[in-house]
């Protein structure tokens, strides 16, 4: 494990700055479905992803939810240590969509270095910048696309991540990662099926038509 | 004009750093209507509102827009100088709802020193983070609210910005502010009038039910 990797400016620190952090942070794993943040009350601490998949998303007062950006190997989870910055005012909730393992940097550790390292501040900024470039595409997918062209640019993304046009997903997950009600995406998947573009079973989606699916979602 | 009533850190940086800023600055004024910043090829430079109002919002491919977030007097806009961030991936408009009088820091120069300046980059960090939970606060509206809510919301805070409950303001303008079109708007106002909340004339809405309509905005 190389903070290098994750941290860019890793040797831009100093070496007590470098010890602080290799000392006081710890490796943790989750199981697929454990939550790693959720709501303004925890502030665990930064995150590398060592392995595995995390989901940020956001829910509605009534329990509904909208996936805002997915973690991978190699990114950096910022808002698992919101309480960094005072300006930080919603909350993400953050689960493990596979099992995952992390390198978590406590908030405290990470914010102290922070606060006189220019690089490192530097570095923070921008991982904020991506995360909000990927919350600004959210928006320009909720405001403009209808739901048939997100639908299929969900399925695509998910067989591209899974490297495999066979998804093991319910309608009900698809919903909370779009942010409609199940039934919306029953109908519209139904719909898929009748135009020949997916083939459905029992928690089971299958791409059939990849071309024409690209097509819908690209109009 | 005191730097330090729009920069918090203004007196950590030091007397060279401060000298780069003042000596690099300019005040602009823009005339109500003027575009500030659109699309990714400007970079203008940081801006400390003096005075005047402006709007941030996007647009769709085809031209629809929605109102991402305002900036009053004693705002700092970050996004005219996005170019200072490889991580900014998205593009933000910025026009001026009324007269407005800005200081500008070049980009450059605010961006040399935010590079070995920790307070500055800090600081940074959270103006960011603002316009990020503003922009968070737009998902969870759009998402969630239907937009009779969104329209009851809208003009209430129109109301309280102008300290008016006589609004001039087309339609048209509605629809671009939230991202739907004129159509969408005028019936869902004309249905208000019909329930009493607000009273229609050209060019002008005059809220007469505000209880109710706040009651609404925040069922």
């Amino acid at each position: 494990m190389n903070y290098a990797d994750f941290i860019p400016v890793w040797n831009r620190l100093d070496e007590e700055q470098r010890a602080k952090i290799t000392s006081s942070s710890v490796r943790r794993t989750f199981k697929k479905g454990v939550f790693l943040h959720g709501g303004s009350s925890e502030c665990t601490g930064l995150m590398l992803i060592l392995s595995g998949q995390i989901r940020a998303y956001t829910t509605s007062s009534d329990g509904r939810e909208v996936t805002l950006y997915r973690l991978f190997e190699r990114d950096i989870c910022l808002f698992s240590a919101s309480c960094m910055m005072n300006s930080i005012q919603f909350d993400i909730t953050l689960v493990a969509e596979k099992d995952s393992e992390v390198i978590v940097i406590p908030s405290e550790t990470y914010k102290s270095i922070m606060n006189v390292s220019a690089p490192l501040a530097n570095f923070t900024n921008e991982v904020m910048a991506s995360r909000f470039s990927d919350v600004m595409w959210l928006v320009d997918q909720v405001m403009w696309k209808s739901f048939d062209r997100r639908l299929a640019e969900f399925l695509l993304s998910e067989a591209s991540i899974e490297g495999n046009n066979t998804l093991r997903i319910t309608h009900e997950i698809i919903g909370n990662h779009l942010g409609n009600p199940r039934e919306v995406v029953t109908r519209m998947l139904k719909y898929f099926a009748g135009e020949g573009m997916v083939k459905l079973s029992r928690g089971v989606i299958e791409i059939t038509d990849e071309k024409a699916l690209k097509e819908l979602a690209e109009n």
